[in-house]
This record gives structure tokens, sequence and C-alpha cells, in this order.
């Protein structure tokens, strides 16, 4: 039997198809996602048979049941986070691991500021009346001297901050693991309670799953505060945020990562809730470029 | 008679009063525009009868005919732009004219970037999707290292190239006014027909009316290159911009302003034009600003 290295990521080689041309060259079978989205953890066990070997891996669950019943050797992701692999596993298992911490950092940083400046200034629903004919002005803020809080600042946050400090927002962090040196003098680093009351906007770049941002969050933040997340679904908790704009202590937000995907709930009906598809780091530089990293990577070990 | 201060903008001390109770304060009728809308000619010439003496000008027709019907003794415009003025007239008639170059600087370059990652993100079009349940993930393009063309290197310009410098950008600067000791090192100074030939994304910051884009100059474009006008309409032709798109010598554009606004016209039929209803300035602090030095500098002079 051949050995098989599984594709999880079903947007892989899309624009580019030579990462897996390479693995054919190498002497490897290779079996793409068959679905056309993220496969579920009943999947990926039947996909993961003795033969493969190497999996590139997308945002897939690989937790121990997943990892102790399959004949990997290594896992290659696509992407910087690795929340969704069990490492004490891998150890258990010994199977190696490799990720692209730099890969998405560009593409996620411009989208984040693209948001938002979208959401301060309203164009996107502007845009839409404009398409029915309808010239209806709504007034915008600007982002300078905007309170900016970056929760998570790794090099996505600290990317995000940089940038909206090109555009002079005053700019805070919330981030237990760093201190003060570490950041420019300009910036602000806080407590999470102290930021969340003075916070414009709030945008949340960190590599874990937990709920940061619930009920007991939004109720001490300022009426018309935005909020935006772009790192992991359940970051902030999709119920709360929607009663906290019933409330209208949030006035938009803009989500890009849910729990479930593809994302068909509640918030699609809120339009100051302005929704992306998990589109962070779905650029074409990107996924090139990532792409031909993860099979370098994975070949180092096969 | 009561000495009378015409304002022309509609949403003129719609979020602060103060400006035209300081104008009271001061002895002098205020006359709002009625019309909720721009003030066309035929109706400015109405309004500014013989006991108006102060306009606090938006963007109305001020030819000649105007100006040397009335009683005008200043102009305050309520902006950075003079191209709806006549100028000569104005010293013929002895009006004082006063503008506010610095006054948008700061809304319409945030604007601007914000535009220009979302044309290249693609997120309005998603969200659009995601708000009807539907999950496409359409690939975008990372900002870093695209040339992008800025036609009129003045202060908003200048403003829009220092940010996107800060995303990485490649800056290409096209302004006759300039020479090459005016720009940072890294950008670069060309003339129109080169830069047209090589830039991913154009965008327009000058002060005339005069029309810049039309289909000599889109025919010297990349296929699928993108532009954006918040200056004047008219600057791009309306009509040369769909066309260009039809061949897709043109992949996406955002425009804000228009030879006749409110704008209801055919590029409302075209997803690919994101349109804005001239909100360039339009925010809170923009607006609070030029309001207060609007009626200061007409005070100056009566």
């Amino acid at each position: 039997m051949k050995k098989t290295v599984l594709i999880g990521p079903s947007s892989f080689a899309q624009i580019d198809y030579k990462p897996i041309l390479k693995l054919r060259e190498r002497g490897f079978e290779v079996v793409t996602n068959p679905f056309g989205r993220k496969i579920t953890k009943k999947e990926i066990i039947k996909l993961l048979d003795k033969n493969v070997i190497g999996l590139i891996a997308g945002l897939e669950i690989l937790d121990n049941e997943v990892l102790t019943s399959s004949s990997l050797k290594v896992i290659s992701r696509v992407g910087s986070g690795i929340s969704n692999i069990d490492t004490v596993s891998l150890k258990k298992n010994n199977i190696k691991l490799y990720s692209i911490p730099e890969g998405p950092v560009t593409s996620v940083a411009e989208l984040t500021v693209g948001m938002i400046i979208s959401l301060f200034k309203k164009n996107i629903h502007m845009n839409e009346l404009m398409h029915q004919s309808k010239w209806n002005r709504m007034i915008g803020n600007e982002i300078k001297n905007k309170n900016i809080l970056i929760i998570g600042y790794g090099r996505i946050g600290k990317k995000v901050a940089n940038i909206l400090s090109a555009l002079e927002a005053n700019i805070l962090i919330v981030d237990p693991h760093i201190n003060k040196d570490a950041i420019p003098e300009n910036f602000k680093l806080l407590d999470l309670e102290v930021a969340l009351s003075i916070a414009d906007l709030i945008t949340i770049h960190v590599s874990g799953e937990e709920c940061l941002i619930g009920k007991k969050e939004f109720d001490k933040m300022k009426k018309g505060t935005i909020v935006c997340n772009v790192s992991r679904g359940g970051v902030i908790s999709e119920n709360d945020l929607i009663e906290a704009l019933k409330k209208e202590i949030i006035s938009a937000a803009w989500i890009d990562t849910f729990v479930e995907e593809p994302y068909q709930g509640e918030m699609s009906k809120f339009k100051q809730i302005i929704l992306t598809p998990h589109i962070g780091s779905y650029t074409v530089e990107c996924r090139i470029n990532m792409e031909k990293i993860a099979v370098e990577n994975l070949l180092k070990e096969l």
C-alpha cells in the first residue's frame, strides 16, 4: 500500500497546484477533502486510515481519540494556531507537529484594520442602500484618538497595533503574557476590567478557544462599543453578543470565525453585525505561501 | 432689515448646534438649507437676497452669475476644496473667501484606506451573502507589495500614502505640481502613462473637477485594476468606468462623489462598484471641528 498524505483544508491548492504535485513526485498518494467544508471529527477518523502517515491540517478536531486511532507520523498546519490539536496526545503517539506562526499575520492584520475602519464609517450599510438607489448619509467617526483595545499582543495583535498607530488611534493592550517593556511607550498595557470600560472598539487576537467576552465583560463596556473577532469562534459568546446589541451596549461588531462553520446562526439576522466566512488568512498571497511551507514542513519528517 | 447668513450644507449643525447659536448671538439672522440636499444654482440665487451678507458654503455652484447678483461680503467653506467657486468673480465683487484645507484630511484618508482594504478583501460582498445564510468564501489579496497609485499628493494624498506605507504597499505618486524631493525615498514619482500601466489600485485625491480617468486612461491599465474616487464627481468618467468594468479592465471600484447628487445612476446596478453617498468628511469629529472653524472664519469679516 502506498503511503498517503491527507489534506484537511478544502481550499488547499485551489490557486496553485504545485504543493500537491510535489507530494506526488515524492511518491505519496494524496487524498484531498471530499466535502468542500471543514471535515468533522467522525469523518476525519474514517479518512485517517492506516496508510495516512501525514496530515496537512486546517482546523479539524485532532483530539486524543482521533490521533490515537491514526497512523500519523506528522501533522503540518497550514496556519499558525494549534488550539485544535491535543499536544499531549501528539507526544504520546509520537507524532511530529509543524505550524506557520508568521503565515497569516499580514493578511489577518490588514483585514482587521479594514473592518475597523468600515465599522466606524458605516460604509457597508450605505453601499447596500446606494445599490437600491437610496441616498442615505449616516454619520461616521474618525479612528484618530479612538481607544482601540487589542486583546492578545502576539504577532497579529502587534501588527494590528502598528497599523492603527499610523491611523493615530490610542492603542490599549490586554495580554497577561507580556510586560510593559515589550510595548512602545505610546501604547497602554491595562487590566481587562479597566480596558473594557474605556475602549471604543475591542479586537481579539488570541490563540486559544476559551470564551473571553461574555455577559460579565459586555456589562463593563461603554454604551456603543464595537467588537471584532477574527481569532477563533466562541472567544466572544454569540448569545451574549446578541443580548448586548439589543441592550445597545454594542453598536456594531465584526465576526469572522464561528464555533460551527459554515455558520448559519442567529447573528445573520442583525445588520449591525458584519459577518465574513472565516477569510482572515484567505488571500492569494497567504495561501500560496503557507501551502508551500506546509508541504515543505511535512516532507522534512517523511 | 437684519443682516443674514445663509447656511449651504443641509447637514450643518445637525450634531452640534453651537455654531448657529454663535451667529445668532452676534446678531445675525440665520437661514438654513430648506431642501435637505445640495442647493441648486437657481435656488441659491433666490436664497441669496440682498440681506444675505455671509454664506457658509458647501459645494453649491457659486459662479459669476450667482456672486454678482448677490450682496455677499464673505463666503466661508465648510471644507477644503473651492473648485465650485469662481475666484475671479470673488475679486471683482469684493467677496472674501475662507476654506479649511486641513479639515477633511483625517476623515477622508481613513475612509480611503478602509475602502482600499475592503476592495482587495471583497468582504462587503461576503457580508451580504452571510446575511442570507450563504457561506461563500471569495479569495482576497494582500495590500502588502501591491502597487497603489495616488493621483494628487496634496494633504489627503500624503496622509493616504503614509497609512498605506504602514501596510507595506508600494506607493506610486502622480502629481505634476511636486518634484522628487517632496516625497519619501521609498515612494515613486511617475508619469501618468507609466503609472497607469503598473498600478494594482488607483486612488484620486485632486482638488479640481476635470475628468482625469476616461477611456484613454482605462485602456492603459492592467486587467483587473481597482479604482477609487473620493475627490470630486466626474474626475473618473462614469460611462467609461462602466465600459472598463464590462471589459474586465476594472475588477472593482469605489465611488464616493458624483456629478449629480443624490446619485441614482447606472453604477448602482454593478455590485463590483462600491458606492457611498459623499461621506468622505462626514464624521462627527470632522463636522464639529469644521463647522466651528467655518463660523469663526465668517465672523472675522462681518
